[in-house]
């Protein structure tokens, strides 16, 4: 804590605003998610603060305890990677298969920009929703799931039609969505996905009912 | 904390599903600052992101000891009166005048379709922002003063000299932000108000060495 009088390093205040000045790019980096109104695709920051507020709201339905600080800490910084990465398509196979290597150069060059200490703390925040271990980083993942296939639900599936998505890949993505929290999953297989696939909206080439698979 | 297997109601799960469905129209309501492209407006939702981050990043710079739970939630949370009352304009004084009424209007109709446990919990995050008198509300709006001015640094003053403000109504605007930061507000002045005072985007019709007023 920096109090008024004390000797304050303008230059470290400087470094961390020139950080928040880059983090606005973020609001330039489209997902293929639309919107509730079913015209705009959302974009990260967007994203970001809705999950934030969900975690806020539904914290209570993860599966363990977690710590809400550190929940919403990590949405809130999960993409800032794609600044210089770009966002990948959850269902492009072909981005998927070099998103590691790019996301982990662009958190070396982007997350380096702070001051040490806060480099390290934002850094560890992403390293440890990318490892995915934790009660933290299982809900975050559980939001960051839930809430594209909400606003998919509110807009019927627009995104979904259009991509001729199949039941396998909505699973495959969702292949662990339950860890982070059985309600949340269960809400969304019963009010997002099932619905959806009722209108043709998803094709139907495997059974929910395998899903999530037991570990 | 709900766990698996326990008896989960299914209407307050809904309930809170459909507030964040809600939510979503926040990503609709346009602030009359650009983004660092210069081009684009940003919206609520954009806006309440960038508080967060910055909240995380900055919080050692506030006055006082703050929760950074509390400041992070009332960032997140503090617009979302706006999906019904609509964004009020810093320098409209008539929409200024009947703000307060409006947004209260809109805090009752909005908060009261969570259950009523949330509905209190995020109510008294908005009222203690409104009120501003504890050190996470005072630094909360902070950074909602703060966040806007890197941006417009950042544009060179676009919606600045777009609107021909006068340094007067800045400082007005401003006049408690140095309430939640004293590093910031002076950061502020220095990085952000004094350059484009000197290019003559903003009108010298004052001195800014009278703020902040001392209370």
């Amino acid at each position: 804590m920096i109090k008024e009088g004390k000797n304050v390093s303008g230059e470290r205040l400087s470094r961390i605003v020139d950080f928040c000045r880059l983090a606005d790019r973020e609001k330039f980096i489209s997902r293929r998610t639309y919107l509730t109104d079913g015209e705009r695709l959302e974009n990260d920051a967007e994203h970001a603060w809705h999950l934030a507020i969900m975690a806020l709201l539904l914290h209570e339905y993860a599966n363990e305890d977690v710590d809400l600080l550190k929940v919403i800490s990590i949405v809130l910084i999960h993409d800032l990677v794609e600044i210089y990465a770009g966002d990948t398509f959850a269902y492009d196979q072909d981005g998927l298969k070099t998103q590691k290597e790019r996301e982990n150069a662009a958190a070396d060059r982007l997350f380096t920009q702070l001051p040490e200490d806060l480099a390290a703390k934002i850094r560890h925040l992403w390293d440890e929703f990318e490892a995915d271990e934790t009660p933290e980083a299982h809900f975050a993942h559980t939001l960051d799931n839930f809430q594209p296939m909400m606003l998919q639900a509110a807009t019927d599936g627009r995104a979904w039609r259009e991509g001729g998505r199949k039941l396998s890949e909505v699973l495959k993505r969702n292949s662990r969505t339950a860890e982070g929290s059985s309600a949340l999953w269960n809400f969304a297989i019963a009010n997002f996905i099932s619905p959806q696939l009722e209108k043709g909206h998803l094709t139907k080439d495997t059974e929910i009912a395998t899903y999530p698979k037991k570990r």
